[in-house]
């Protein structure tokens, strides 16, 4: 391709609502545009990135035994209500009428109507397992679309689904498709961790997060530094450190006026935040329950509402703090509370603490967790931290990272098959539900976070497999004869041999070339110019290296396309 | 690919609610499934063959130097009413609100979205031309969705935009783009004609629809049968074959109770039909207008819009058609009506003709084009027929057939970029308005088009570049090694020459599998007998031709890849 004809419009500036760095540098470099909040134009150089990812994805998942599929993007609230999830989803399904009236939505994931198409089609053993996967344009009405790509409401996914005829071969296929993922993202030359995480609104019991490895990322995993065990901080299990055990004793009432929160109480009695019991309020499906965790401790929402068993958890807002512990905000503590509780394992046992107690301005100190509060459920509830016990081993020490999500398997067992009603003939010829699993892969996503993991002050660094471009050939000076007369001959060796070719053919100040070349983050460079191509030489140089290297004009063709064939299925 | 693994679920019967053949034989080939009404699911075998018409649209689309890009689906209303299209479009766009109750809707077409794009980043002459395409879902919220895809309501569609600094150069592209069209039906095997069109809710001021013929087809078109010249009936202009010619007299009143339809009339009166003024109550834009056409022939609205120049036309309804002619329906004529009024050429200088006189249960005969309704607008208003004469040429003769439309060609002029601002700097500096052209293709209504075209009463006959698979091996009898072993090795052989096989591995008897070979439609079917195997042999037989001939073993995966690639880019 000629640059001078490709529509990438490059800019200077970054894009004033741009906060994180793949959204600036996909901007600037032309790669995308947005549209609407979160809604964003793929430009030929974006849209190419995207299609390389996109073949990756379909060659390995069509070399595992998947099939291909295009399901609808606009479906019937029908099977969203048979699921249960046309009540539950909330305001991410971008919900509308059609010219009659009948409901329908913008597809933010498709469980319900591949459950559907199999469940009509699909009636005896012997059609199972059965690996069904689409790359769809997916839509989720984010309340705060940020990030550009990262955090966007329009997006393309790669969603596959898999019907089995029990755990087992459901299993199988999960682990199947877990080294299919790695596979998928090794190609795509990003490096990244396959985390245990929650299953969030998708459901099922079973769970791994694929998180590219970014500074930016919004996620915080940790895994072990001597086994494999790594999780979303969410999810993860670990041994916390072990903490002063406190003198038991009779519980007493501590005045505490004004002070509420846990570091100004701490402050104000002199207690370090361990001794503290914090104790913090949630709505799970609309009843009040109690969540204890230490002082020093950061509760996991997820482990919570796992405990819990619920639909829908949220924190309690203040009304309906003061309603359920008769105190404003600050004052709650669990001693004397009549609702549902559930105490971190680390409190086990606990004496001597201080918590709320639940009047306004009074906390209590003394408190012992099975003299005071025996009813409280024990569980784990506490979010894993750096330096934490690894649990899959011993003496593993567990290390935090920031991740971006951009793959995540589920087992889903029978919640949608059971719903739906996706039932088969076993070899007795008995009536069962089908295991299913589902499989999803964010494309656009994935795009960010090369770029959020692969650059520098002066643009993206692309790795070769989804490049949009695999080498880019700069002619310092246009107007020079026989630099363009090079520069055009190993254009059109390269394009003879396979290699995806762009020849800055514009007639710009070389200053101006080498920057944009940089912004675009093309991996090869062949910088052609006057003197070299006199003695016989062009410059090459990775995009990720410092230094360039001459090559003779002759070997240029042939040392090129070999070296982009091996780094582009390295 | 195994038959046995393949997710091809074939029917025996044809689906209650399928009208046309594509649809029946699509559903009961296992390649596409309802979801909703004009919403489909498609299966693995009808995705390929979706994919192989995209690739050649591909293809031949960038090797004419268009640049692929991807726009939202869900696009923001701002942009639609810059435009005026918010208003004008009417139900068939599927609005819908987001979470902070903003407007937007599921993108049926993306002028103002491509025009929103190129203002945004073109601002120079030199970087024109540009024609930017997209591969995309879209949904027209179509009244009655019928016949399968071939009027859904989410379909797949390739849309391109081009935009020009003048008039000739987008006219160029004009007809660059037809060529191209050309040359990608050409490719798709599909047999069609390329006729001029009206432009209908794009808009602009020529167009050219690729219309695939066959007998089902919903429209209907004409084509000389001595020069290239053809048109959509709505809009073809034609001489039509001359007619009487009737006395000069006198208007009479002539009593017509309860006869108010013109062969009605025609039959109590005892006067042929084309001795009758056909008079027809249009709204244009809600104001009343008349056109009026001889009785033997039929009114095109297109043409009559076309005339009048209205944003929305549509019949008058007997309420209104009462109120603006004083009489009801049936009874309506030209004499003495105070309202704008169009004439069709046939009728420029009648005498003595026949028509409603605006009072129940009368008609006027005598009546006089230039006596007594000089005020109407001569014009073409009526559908061309089989047997009118060319005007293009000397001597020809139009000839009807029947088409589906899969693809048009718009030259759009300033219309879109005018109303959202695309403007660029001419040479001199100066601002000047783009010119735009547009052209779209219906991918999966080419895919049924494809199946209308070729079929038999046993299943589809796939043109073979955009079979799903190109060959079909059919061992007779599975469980016969010397069958089995040598069609694995075809199969294997077939597969490794870069052929797109299946295998039927299963263990069904032979009837079933030629029936379901002859429905899903395969160019090239190798059947495997025990007795053929002993002789050396195997059978090849075109799906499209009744003859099977023998060839040897040995030579079969050589023989067949060689046919296969010939006949691929045929």
């Amino acid at each position: 391709m000629l640059l001078s004809r490709l529509h990438a419009p490059t800019l200077k500036e970054d894009p004033a609502d741009a906060e994180v760095i793949s959204h600036k540098l996909l901007v600037r470099a032309g790669m995308i545009r947005q549209v609407a909040r979160g809604i964003y134009d793929f430009l030929p150089l974006g849209l190419r990135s995207v299609r390389k990812i996109e073949r990756i994805v379909r060659d390995e998942l069509d070399r595992a035994g998947c099939q291909e599929v295009l399901l609808p993007i606009i479906s019937p609230a029908e099977l969203w209500q048979e699921s249960g999830r046309w009540e539950l989803y909330g305001k991410e399904l971008l919900r509308l009428r059609d010219r009659h009236d009948r409901d329908f939505c913008v597809g933010p994931t498709h469980e319900e109507v591949i459950t559907d198409l199999v469940r009509r089609d699909v009636r005896s053993y012997r059609a199972l397992p059965i690996n069904l996967y689409q790359v769809q344009t997916k839509f989720r009405d984010e309340v705060r679309p940020r990030f550009g790509l990262m955090r966007g409401r329009e997006f393309v996914m790669k969603d596959g689904y898999s019907f089995h005829t029990d755990y087992d071969d459901c299993r199988r296929e999960y682990e199947h498709m877990r080294e299919t993922y790695a596979r998928i993202f090794d190609r795509c030359g990003l490096t990244y961790r396959a985390v245990e995480a929650d299953t969030g609104a998708i459901g099922g019991s079973l769970s791994h997060e694929f998180q590219v490895l970014a500074s930016s990322g919004e996620d915080l995993i940790v895994s072990c530094d001597a086994c494999e065990y790594a999780a979303n901080v969410e999810k993860a299990e670990s041994h916390a450190p072990a903490v002063d055990v406190y003198e038991d004793g009779e519980i007493a009432r501590v005045p505490t006026p004004d002070v509420g929160k846990i570091e100004e109480v701490s402050q104000f009695l002199g207690e370090p935040p361990q001794r503290f019991i914090k104790t913090l309020l949630f709505m799970a499906d609309d009843a009040g329950v109690v969540a204890l965790v230490r002082g020093d401790d950061e509760l996991s929402e997820t482990k919570l509402k796992t405990a819990i068993g619920c639909d829908v958890l949220r924190l309690a807002e203040d009304g309906e703090v003061e309603r359920l512990t008769g105190a404003p905000v600050g004052f709650a503590g669990p001693v004397g509370l009549d609702l549902p509780m559930y105490v971190d394992q680390r409190l086990a046992g606990s004496t001597g603490m201080i918590t709320g107690g639940n009047e306004n301005d009074l906390h209590l100190s003394g408190v012992a967790h099975e003299r005071d509060f025996p009813e409280a459920k024990v569980t784990d509830l506490r979010v894993a931290r750096a330096g934490d016990g690894c649990r899959r081993c011993e003496g593993g020490t567990m290390q935090e990272h920031r991740g971006i999500e951009v793959g995540q398997v589920f087992y889903l067992g029978t919640k949608y098959s059971r719903a739906l009603g996706a039932v088969f003939l076993d070899t007795e010829g008995a009536e069962q539900v089908m295991e299913m699993g589902c499989y999803g892969i964010g494309i656009t996503r994935t795009l960010a976070a090369a770029v959020e993991q692969n650059h520098d002050e002066h643009g993206i660094i692309w790795p070769m497999s989804i490049a949009p471009y695999e080498v880019m050939i700069v002619p310092v000076k246009w107007s020079h004869d026989a630099s363009r007369e090079h520069a055009e001959r190993i254009y059109k060796g390269l394009q003879d041999a396979g290699v995806d070719v762009l020849l800055d053919d514009r007639d710009e100040r070389a200053g101006v070339k080498f920057n944009d070349a940089d912004l675009l983050g093309i991996p090869l460079r062949v910088t052609v110019g006057p003197r070299g191509v006199e003695a016989g030489n062009v410059e090459l140089k990775a995009r990720d290296q410092g230094e360039a290297e001459e090559i003779s004009c002759e070997s240029a063709v042939a040392m090129i396309a070999e070296r982009v064939a091996r780094e582009r299925t390295a």
